[in-house]
């Protein structure tokens, strides 16, 4: 049988183990992953575009596990209510092809993405910051400060936007967390003497939400709102100020902040911070940059770490046959009594 | 919400609908988005190959449905008890993003296959074709037979397979529909004077199941088994006796029985006989050729079928969010009582 995890399932999943822990722990497998990085099958992403929108298979594998991620980007579906990026994932095993466990991956995107952003910081920023700069109150920003604060001990937050609606809900779900949340007025003003700034914002084109004059030495910049060809946060001269961190250069040059500047432009890989391959931070007042775009490595872990949360305690569908002859596929069909391709002595959702 | 077919929802149905009917159904979807190929989006599978077999996905759109199926191919998981082929499938909504359709995919692209070979039989065998001789008695062989029957009304079938107990098997199986079904000792002996040939067998390597000296004129070869690099089911000689026709050429010359003749070998397009713009059979004497090697718009023909025969009384799966506010996602996690993302006037499986 195959595990299934809804989103139902997934919310008192997540809050059984409490958020904070949850990052925590997430990060703590992506981390894992991070390290063994050169293990990794690396496949492009499999885009079928629309003039509405994108859907995308992002798959990988490690050799023992296979994943991947379904996911959508459809601006257009807030005017019905509807999110503009969702996803499933599936995680199945290498040894005989057969799929372990379906997922919902909206919220599990948020988690892995917030998670992966503060642990990177972790091996980034300076060891004492407690100010973060949030920019951007959209669906990720909640999950973006309570990473920073399980993974950091991030103290203080900043929250700027220019939707004040987004603003107050921000401060109403991040508030209850113990964090002393403050609005700016402007982005400069949230931005100035931050230990951390964090982009994710839903600008459209080239913008500059952030321009050199902004930012104090020491800063470490943690850019995730711009993640395709056209959508960029920092000024270009931002990058040149520091040192820029990526997770795949490849698909980084072509949809992260570096899409701005030359071909070769100097990148260091996350993963080689992580495994000592690489130096990170190499002074106090350097400023550090991480270009995030997401990779289908982190999906990965995220399902890793969720099947290992769950194992034997989510609906099983049975998505495969059990046969008593690989060569008789037919036979329980034909049978005029229903055939029996599911395990008495476990849930099933049809009989 | 996603509707979700099971193994043993997917078996209820085709028994529901019935066999014969169901793939003669099934034939009609298929053999319409033949006839509008062109609108498809044509994608390379996206493999990732282990030591013991493959995970492949295999994605398609016609601009407002977009489908892909996961299929694995592992020959060691007979040895388990486990089967060599396993796959589900997924529509989507092209103009949301948001998946519409889960369903198991093990039956259904055998049925599927079965169709597709019985609807190009249709357009390229002799009208009058009443004897089948089926080579190969593994798990699409009576999917296959009965679709023939279905189809084009085959009244006698040869069976044969150097496995008995698969000869057995086979013929209890589709006795049942009335078929006339006899045991060839020999190949040879089962396609003498056969009107159709259907070869799907487990050979390994470049194997010559079918040689040009077994053949009468007018036969429609429909071969199935030989369907990745390296494994082929016909003498390169049969290739040369008769008129060739394929799914989508890239695929065919590198999965095909064509693999084994020259680059430019001539072929045409299936679709195109279809949809009338290339002659199929021209003579009645005339050998035709179909290198079948299965292709993702044949799949997402079977998931279009599959949803509307279901619509609206399937199991749901809350596999996506519901949101009151697309830029609060976190809200819902932060409640202290459950968040009600299903609806509750219809079936769910988890509260």
């Amino acid at each position: 049988m195959t595990q299934f995890i809804g989103v139902s399932e997934m919310s008192k999943l997540v809050r059984k183990v409490g958020v904070l822990d949850f990052l925590r722990d997430l990060a703590g497998y992506i981390e894992e992953d991070f390290r063994r990085w050169p293990l990794f099958e690396k496949a492009a992403r499999v885009a079928s575009h629309s003039k509405v929108g994108v859907i995308e298979l992002m798959p990988t594998s490690d050799g023992a596990l296979y994943g991947f991620k379904y996911v959508n980007g459809h601006p257009g579906n807030t005017a019905t209510g509807k999110l503009t990026v969702t996803g499933f994932g599936v995680l199945a095993d290498v040894a005989t092809g057969y799929p372990m466990l379906i997922t919902e991956m909206t919220l599990l995107t948020a988690l892995r993405t917030a998670a992966t952003s503060a642990m990177a910081a972790r091996a980034l920023a300076r060891r004492d910051s407690k100010v973060m700069a949030m920019i951007g109150a959209g669906a990720q920003s909640e999950f973006q400060v309570l990473a920073f604060k399980a993974l950091l001990g991030i103290e203080e937050v900043r929250i700027y936007d220019p939707d004040r609606a987004a603003v107050q809900k921000f401060m109403a779900n991040a508030q209850t967390f113990g964090l002393k949340v403050t609005r700016a007025e402007t982005i400069s003003e949230g931005v100035a003497g931050a230990d951390i700034v964090t982009t994710a914002t839903a600008v459209k084109g080239r913008a500059a939400v952030i321009t050199p004059e902004m930012l104090s030495p020491g800063t470490h910049i943690n850019a995730i709102g711009g993640d395709c060809p056209g959508k960029t946060e920092l000024h270009a001269d931002v990058l040149r100020m520091g040192k820029v961190f990526v997770e795949y250069p490849p698909q980084t040059r072509i949809e992260g902040e570096i899409q701005q500047v030359e071909p070769d432009f100097p990148v260091t890989e996350l993963w080689q911070v992580l495994s000592g391959a690489a130096v990170g931070r190499a002074a106090k007042d350097e400023i550090t940059i991480f270009d995030s775009v997401g990779f289908a490595v982190e999906d990965f872990s995220a399902l890793r770490f969720v099947r290992d949360l769950t194992l034997a305690r989510s609906t099983e569908l049975d998505l495969i046959p059990e046969v008593a002859n690989p060569k008789d596929l037919f036979g329980p069909l034909l049978r005029t009594a229903p055939a029996r391709v599911v395990r008495p002595d476990t849930d099933r959702i049809s009989a």
